[in-house]
């Protein structure tokens, strides 16, 4: 398999962590957002929604937006499972996971930043503001949810889908300085998940094209 | 079953078109979003993403985010199924909506277009501009795909997952005047949904809370 992935988007954060959870061997395909390499003509003739990440199956056939991806990846390489098995929990588990990618990273997202710099003229200092507000905003839910839970990961042992989806939130949120004091449960999550080797190596600052300056 | 529902969230219409298809039987308990009922003690308590919808269950439990509250309508009702049953198709069936759930939705949520022309302080025009700049970068993407549709819906005979997340965008683009003509597939799979008779039963116009004036 290809992954195509852009070492700071968190949509392809989580698909990294995923497959290194299942333990699928792939090939990552840088893809520079910062140069628009994802609206280029060859890869939006890969995927037309012009987004990473995208994954190439050895069939041949391009799958696009991670939801999507970890869904298959789920339902095609089930083992380990990363959502709980009883139906009623296992949609309250993917019910946070959206509340990320439909509530707080789509507002967050590189093109919206720049739209609301470029187009709206917005400073630096009023996007930043934005930026914290929706993630203040939907991280409220996540942390009354680990309130929860009474193990270390929301698999018990093991990280599950929410983990996929929170731990690049988190990253964003630590590195656009935003205030994670009010969020000591999601803070504790994501320091039980960085000790593991998988998330380790889906770190942004361990990608082949992470700056040399950012790699540990 | 008890849906937490506001005539016009596009989220909301989603699930009352999936119910609908189903055949399953349920109760409409319309929150007030422009009041604010949503971020009230009592919904809180049911939901504290503290958005709509929300479903709550016989067995008592409550379902947020309409994504996953879909995804367990499928797993738990599957028949009639709403996604392609070869997994590859269904993931690409998926990617679509969630293009529409995650790059497209979230961005033109009324609590985002409020941040806008509230703490933002931008004119009724440049929010109008935002809207349809994601709508239109959204629906280029999903006409394409639309392009290798040979049958009537995106199912052959019968309308799908895409169609219940496609047929809500729709009316939000008509409500706010975008111009669709770059669209034509999008436009007639649209009229295809709406001569379905669970299709105007779910439509905004026809909902409990939807006010005298816009019903039909």
């Amino acid at each position: 398999m290809e992954l195509y992935s852009y070492f700071r988007s968190s949509a392809a954060y989580r698909i990294r962590i995923a497959l290194g959870i299942k333990g699928l061997e792939h090939k990552i395909v840088p893809v520079n957002l910062t140069t628009g390499q994802q609206r280029g003509e060859d890869y939006l003739k890969n995927n037309p929604q012009g987004l990473v990440p995208a994954l190439t199956l050895e069939s041949g056939e391009t799958l696009a937006q991670s939801s999507a991806i970890l869904e298959w990846l789920e339902e095609a390489h089930p083992d380990p499972s990363l959502y709980p098995q009883n139906l009623i929990s296992k949609a309250q588990h993917r019910a946070l996971c959206q509340h990320i990618a439909c509530d707080i990273h789509p507002l967050n997202n590189l093109r919206v930043l720049r739209y609301l710099s470029g187009t709206l003229k917005q400073e630096k200092t009023q996007v930043d503001d934005w930026y914290a507000h929706w993630i203040h905003q939907g991280f409220i839910a996540i942390e009354i949810a680990l309130g929860d839970l009474e193990t270390e990961f929301s698999l018990g042992n093991n990280p599950g889908m929410l983990e996929v989806f929170l731990i690049p939130q988190v990253y964003n949120a630590y590195r656009f300085k935003v205030d994670l004091s009010p969020f000591p449960r999601i803070v504790t999550l994501d320091s039980h998940c960085q000790k593991l080797a998988v998330f380790a190596k889906a770190h942004p600052s361990c990608q082949v094209d992470s700056p040399v300056e950012e790699r540990p």
